[in-house]
């Protein structure tokens, strides 16, 4: 058998590339404000999404978007294989609940925000490899659930740093199959955890970008691929400085980033909606290329699209015990 | 091609079963006092193992584990292509920062105490689907860092009920690989979440019980084996109490386990160690499988082995708010 992914190479080449056959999202008011507001399924009105607690009303976010995609592929439940899914809560109990409701055999991720993308390269393989016709990928964020489980009570009012990302309320979901028509995932480059000794938790772009960069160059210098390749390349949520980061961290390698890299943290938010560096959290890369992302591309106006997940691997926790942030990056490649 | 796995079930048949080629486990002061204290690879004297606090003993724990399992195998570092873990602790940190320090390209798991049994499902289908030549697979657990976050601070002394389980202070890896010699994981079977509505966080193998019956007699009909092809079927954490509710749920199915169903919460303590219901934690099962079990595989007194990794998919936050404790299994079959 010939191997599909090359020997001493991060990047996995797929013989059979999976299809995304449906997506969805949903996200929340401040996301249904910002530029991208249109591009998602659903908006929801309040935070607590007529729960009793934000985090059961992230966990009835996440189930709809599930939901919701699984009724736009028109599949019957029972045909996938597989849920992988995860989000940013202690013991990723939105993704757990949600496994319990919807009832399909359950892998639970944690990738802190690159979770998406850890799912989409994991259930690419899962699927190119014959051992699933159909997996369903998800990730999860919420802004209150995630404000005060890593930072301050919300009520507080504490000032926020302007290198401080907004953590995007709103979940994504792929259904990815071995046969269909839409969006093929060739390519995916599992990264490693990089840790520049950065260590302000107000900060995680900048903590982030060095796995993001590190992603990045290995994806293009495994798969001989150039920038100009790829129509767009999006990182998950590094925010406006993170992304510059990222390209300073290239240009450092002789690889020069122009408008066609963006950030999924910067596009999802306007300049006036005081977000800040940018949006952050599983969400937000889930979500951007679920609605906006993947809409250019059933429309022809995207026809190759790298996605690069991002996470910032700390707790409060890791944190308050002296530690730096190690970040990790994922990158999966879309192509019509 | 032909799919390794039959539609519309649950069990992937592994066409290239891969070979775990080294393992390696280390377990904590009380283990080292249980039954299979003399199968751990390294025992450790003091919980704080020289750090400042029990989250980085459980991190040191755990990258050198990773680092014995590697060292065993022989095999260079830079060889493997993956590294799959997780832990219990909030957002992963203990395999996220080892992880960091290991270097290998990183896969996060949140399977709670399943987590070891995801991995080995997962990482299965990855080198026989053709993506890696050799993953390691880890997970730990840490008695000190698990009742500060789950329960209570431990010096408050708190008493404990009776059905409560006893975290397992350890860690344990496998190094799988496409070819070598030793024992192979021939199928996996990923579990859904069950919920039979347990909502006693001290109780948690009545929570799990349910989960891991169910993945056990799928895994059953998948194959179409019987309880007796197994030299020996193990759960992972599911103390005295849960391992006898399985017994009753197969039963009312039909399905009648005998002495050749253990449960690694069960091994690894001796009754007058009050530890009551058990052992838990992800390191349970991974340190009886990694220790006790593949020593007698390898010495051939155990041919045909079937784990059943448990989780309970609860947090602090959802006992708080009044959820249930959501259960999973993933079962992985060795055989020599």
């Amino acid at each position: 058998m010939t191997s599909p992914k090359k020997l001493g190479l991060q990047t996995v080449v797929f013989k059979n590339p999976p299809v995304i056959i449906a997506s969805a999202c949903i996200a929340g008011p401040k996301e249904a404000q910002g530029p991208l507001g249109h591009t998602f399924d659903k908006t929801i009105d309040d935070l607590y999404y007529n729960e009793s607690t934000w985090e059961k009303a992230e966990q009835k976010i996440f189930q709809e978007t599930l939901e919701l995609a699984i009724y736009k592929s028109g599949l019957e439940i029972e045909k996938i294989d597989y849920l992988l899914a995860g989000d940013l809560t202690n013991q990723i109990i939105a993704a757990n609940f949600t496994a319990r409701n919807i009832g399909i055999p359950f892998l639970g991720l944690y990738g802190a925000c690159s979770t998406m993308y850890e799912g989409l390269a994991l259930a690419s393989m899962l699927i190119d490899g014959g051992y699933a016709e159909y997996v369903l990928v998800g990730a999860s964020s919420h802004y209150a659930t995630a404000e005060r489980q890593f930072r301050f009570p919300i009520e507080q009012g504490v000032q926020r740093a302007m290198s401080a990302q907004w953590t995007v309320t709103g979940a994504g979901a792929m259904l990815l199959a071995a046969q269909g028509a839409g969006p093929r995932i060739t390519h995916a480059t599992v990264g490693k955890v990089i840790d520049f000794g950065e260590g302000d938790a107000s900060d995680m772009g900048a903590a982030m970008a060095p796995a993001a960069a590190d992603t990045l160059l290995k994806h293009l210098s495994d798969t001989g691929r150039t920038l100009e390749f790829y129509n767009l390349i999006a990182t998950g949520d590094l925010g406006k400085y993170g992304r510059e980061l990222v390209v300073r961290l290239a240009e450092q390698q002789g690889v020069k980033p122009s408008h066609t890299y963006q950030d999924c943290g910067v596009l999802i938010f306007a300049e006036e909606q005081d977000a800040h560096a940018g949006g952050s959290g599983c969400a937000c890369s889930a979500v951007v290329t679920c609605g906006y992302i993947l809409n250019e591309m059933n429309r022809g106006r995207i026809k190759k699209f790298l996605g690069i997940g991002t996470g910032a691997l700390l707790s409060p926790c890791s944190c308050q015990q002296g530690e730096t942030i190690p970040g990790i990056a994922h990158a999966v490649a879309i192509e019509m």
